[in-house]
């Protein structure tokens, strides 16, 4: 019967123009039975939506608040999730406007050296979905290309796509991850290793501040997934739930990995302290020693230094070299001793 | 229909008098089909609430006690309430009496360089909404003008007004939490700056108790409006549900930071702990180095100024220069060697 | 219907005679319609208590085995409840034995200087309420006194004196908890004063130790409060239930400030321990400092005390002074180098 | 009616021998009305416990595999529960078997002058109980015998027994409890006395490791008496639930004491690295005001020992004197400028 | 009635062919009745397992993506499943696909003196059970073996494996735990030994990673045997219920060594940087007390060196020797005074 359905509405697609990039636009197309039919203006989608067996796809890049009301005006979309998706900085959540919902997630990607965090909106709803990118973020593109090859996936509809790129958005935080693991695989090397005053701190605390980023991209997703994959707010296909539970599966590895970190770096924060310590009492101990050994032959030279007149030693032949042996003899002695008990 | 009402109790407004100023009223009107009918006598207050389609908004600044006395008449308030809204120092909270419901916010802003805190508290009922200022914190003025400039906002009654001071007090947090923030990074870059004297420990303590205090503010208020998006004690309109679901939305965002400052704090101060264990061991260090190359001159001069009859050395020509000579070798030699192993 | 009821039982007190004071019975009264009827003897008390419109009030203080058990007797109490009646070292809590309830609450109160606890127990059921104090607690006399004055008040039965006693307890918590806010500020100003010695490293544990004895009288208590005002074990009037989520409320804000006062003396210890460690690294560079420059003229006037026949300075007639003006320099410009590097 | 059953299968006991003592078998008798009808042989006591009105209460003795088997015949006990009592070490736990339960609870004593720890299982089921003893821990003789002594009590039944032998188990804990408590107090002696150095690390550790052990023994026992209270597993009789919440009660009140411990510990530790920290700053400026005052003679000597021609006071009659008396003037000022510093 | 149906299906295995090795299976066979009816070859497996009374039990390692497509298509399972299975790094989790589950663990083991970890991943459904290891982990022959050795058991079925398998894996962290236990007494006596630079901070930093790492491993599962004891996802018999209760149970037992282990560690940390500060103070002390006894010979020394013409002492005859035993008299006094005082 939906193809009875779309056979009538086949023709509209007739002379089907692609129209112009706009600005804010990084696609917009339109979906049916598994294919793209073609690409779509942002005024022409709303009546595409109510197609039935159609959806469109809309990607927007850091939107004008005009384009956004456009789009609003098209799908019908709520005043506060407009006015959200304007601003980046939001939390991620799933909100939902009557049979609509609202999805924000964070996005975390690795830019040479360093974390660069980003924001991506998305507008579900009945042949529709719009995904809204802040920030530093990789391209979906990547993501519908492989949608669109795929005729059997892509028939699914716009929850299988919503699903795609959250997946893609999660996969995305492996990296970053990697890229800290490895950092703290260095520090622990630091830290063990024969110079503690190599422990960096500032990079541990950098460290510490990324894992925190993270975590906060990644742990409210988990919640988001987990309602998608109970299907709570929007009615998700059964056959799709396990998809979304798939996703939050992911995310709850990259929290387990996260949380091991954290937990890492405040042992070895403890163990470079311990270290450190350590190491300060090594030091006191050296002066201590030295000290000792170099206050011998000071004294010994002192008091041979007196002016006493009575003074036996002075007139001996060898006295001087009696007593220049003795001090060697007794700051080598001194010194084997603070060796034998670790002090030096 | 209730356009019908409207007209029948229109005649009543005929000859309003604007009701002269009374101290601890800051304002007092009485709103119809979203627009401001006109200022309105603490003593007429409760027949105008009562008038269907009407609402009566009142702001009081510190009221006497006889003046909430005289409020409470009027709307049929419950005595406890009454007493918690005489007296601040009152936990953020959601209680309901009847029909009505009690609400207490906390108000944090920046007064020059410092934050202060203050207290409103909400009477919300049928028709009417009172609020109740305590303390520092800004007018409600601005609410007010926004909210009378526009008569479809203004129509929604009186829950929408509670929602456009919450949202308000909201959004004061920010540039708190923004100056936080700000004191935060000048706070890392005096950590791991060249001199880690420089670490403000008060500094440090000091915004830690202040973010203590702004969570204290900003989080029962959360339960607040979680209470109020699902209308759990007063009935509001599913058509309002939303906005308090965004004032919520909005101050978990509050929340994530204000937790994301604290741990970057206790961070903070563990690396401050480390810094500063590393610079001892730098002090003890110099001190051990200054200690050896400065105890060599003291040691040989020591033994050349003993009085021993027979000492060859002595009696050389250059011996004294040789003498001083090797000292010069020994501390800039050991002067070196510490440089290189970084004692020095 | 109530009041030919009550004409009917006033006969009775006709010849109503104060009973004599008991040992352990601080007061022992009847009441009925608002107004106190009169003394009663604990062997009455039964009776009294089952007369319609009447309720009796016995405040007992460290009872003897006997006496509980001749009240246990009236009112039929629970073997188990009166057992732990008789000792105190209870939890708070609140427990159900049929239609009764016996409540335990912990008070503190300042004595002096110092902080000391006890216990308040009662037995709550129809027309009767038994509280048995231990330890140091204020007596109830002032809440006696101030319910027998207001007619309204006494009218509403044993759950209002209930409230008024759970009232009293909380409102006992406040000095204390300002005795220990005031310290806690003292502590701040130690810490951050210019002598970080002057922090009272026993003042800090102890008052840490009363904070979590307070936290400990307080905490459960909130649980006791929440279930009467839902009315979960004892029918308590609902109009009467407000009142107990009043003290609730009050509880939760001393709750809120004693965990505010944690935290800060986790803070203060933290920024003690920060500022102690700055202490250590001053004094260990004002060391440093001091052993480098008095180090300068021992070495010089050791060298021009070496015994060599050949030192031509010896000779000179300026040398001595030369030299005396040299050490001179070298120490004055050593000492304004650590003093312009903030090492002295 | 029970007690026309009883005079029914009264005749039974007519003859009736006490079974042999045996290995393991701390006790075993049969009870009825109240009264202990006499020993049981292992053998017997299934149908014993089958008969109205009676029940078989057992204490074992690190039993052994064939005696536990033999137990299990007799009571149709399973076999997982069997292989749990076979061997220590279980968590505090209720297990359900059909109508059977099977529970296990920590032990915890003073032997001497150290806690030790041992373990109870208990088999529950209609018309019998088995306990199984494990490791060090006090016979229940005491238990058996209070009971057997009140006919009322004993009436109650095998649940009652349970009640019994888990208040003692609960009673047990307080002696534990209180010789940690002393233990704390000492410490606090210690840390707070004149000499820091007394404060025993090792002390400290092993009450922290005690304290958690006798917390891993308490806590999860409270979730089983809970369990017994709402009467969740086995259906305990109303009447005894209460007996149920008083164990967990109790229970409650010796958490809240570890946890107080525990975080008394904290505070000591923290307290005690404060004290520690505080003795270092001190010894190390006692170091530093004995170097500055010992370095002044030195220095003054050295330059009176330079052998300049020309060195006029050298030659005053009261040269020597005067220098002398110069050393001790500025070595007194400089001690009495330390001590009024405090740095002596 | 199961017998007749055998009857019918034992003709098949007439002429039975133990299916030749392959690459990847460790175990492929099929049981029905208890026995173990014979090999199965991959392509069989399917229609073995749908045979009534009959389960295929298949073990396999690293499997080829190939080999699991070929398992996949036998028994219908699901590609999110198969897609988890094909790669390691899963966290332990139960997942529902219709009437079948995914089930992972992870694994533990001592391998020398490290502990390696490893997954197994599970396929169970009606009439099959499939296991999938990777990475370090112990062959479950031992499991299979124990379970053809027993008719009883194995005609129990597939879940009847589950829970050998899981049982077996729970068991296999218990000598790592002991290992760890024995570590952690190790570093006990390290830390309050008699040199505590004994302390290796490293190892205690890999103790607690290590135990890190078990608890991810161990906590987890205790979810995944909790919803298979109350057969939340698959019907397990409720006859086998109490199986996996005990997987549970034996797995808390696990988690709270764990966590003892965890906190023990945490105060061993404490405990070791008070140890730590104790011995740099004892250092210090050792320090100044040995400055302020040298001292003294070379301060009397360079009084007695200084050149001053007038000095009477220095001509008595006895003066050198006076000096000499003046200065051993000192050191030697102030030695003692050191000595009682602890200094030394």
């Amino acid at each position: 019967m939906t193809a009875t359905i779309q056979l009538k509405t086949q023709p509209a697609p007739i002379g089907f123009i692609e129209p112009a990039p706009e600005e804010g636009v990084v696609a917009a197309s339109v979906y049916a039975g598994g294919k793209r039919v073609g690409g779509v203006a942002i005024e022409d989608a709303g009546r595409w939506s109510r197609e039935p067996g159609h959806f469109v796809w809309i990607g927007l890049l850091e939107p004008s608040e005009q384009l956004l009301a456009r789009v609003q005006k098209q799908f019908g979309l709520h005043d506060l999730a407009i006015e959200d998706a304007a601003q980046p900085h939001q939390s991620p959540k799933l909100e939902q406007y009557g049979d609509d919902a609202f999805i924000v997630a964070r996005t975390a990607q690795m830019e040479g050296e360093r974390i660069s965090f980003g924001e991506t909106h998305f507008f579900v709803g009945k042949g529709h979905i719009v995904s809204v990118r802040h920030g530093s973020s990789t391209s979906y593109a990547q993501v519908r290309q492989r949608a669109e090859s795929c005729q059997v996936v892509l028939s699914r509809g716009e929850h299988y796509v919503l699903y795609a790129i959250l997946d893609f958005i999660v996969d995305q935080y492996m990296p970053v991850l990697k890229s800290i693991q490895d950092e703290v695989e260095n520090l622990e090397d630091e830290v063990f290793g024969d110079d503690p005053r190599a422990v960096d701190v500032k990079r541990l605390y950098m460290l510490r501040r990324d894992l925190l980023r993270l975590r906060n991209a990644a742990l409210p997703l988990g919640d988001v997934c987990r309602r998608l994959e109970h299907a709570e707010v929007i009615a998700i296909d059964p056959a799709l739930q396990p998809l979304f539970r798939d996703v939050n599966d992911h995310l709850r590895r990259v929290q387990e990995e996260i949380d091991s970190l954290r937990e890492l770096l405040a042992f070895a924060f403890e163990a470079s302290l311990m270290a450190g310590q350590a190491q300060q009492t090594d030091v006191a101990r050296k002066l201590t020693a030295w000290a000792a050994i170099l206050a011998v032959p000071t004294a010994i030279a002192g008091i041979y230094g007196m002016n006493f007149e009575h003074m036996p030693e002075l007139k001996s032949e060898n006295g001087y070299y009696v007593v220049i042996a003795a001090m060697i003899t007794i700051c080598v002695t001194l010194f084997f001793a603070f060796k034998r008990s670790k002090w030096l």
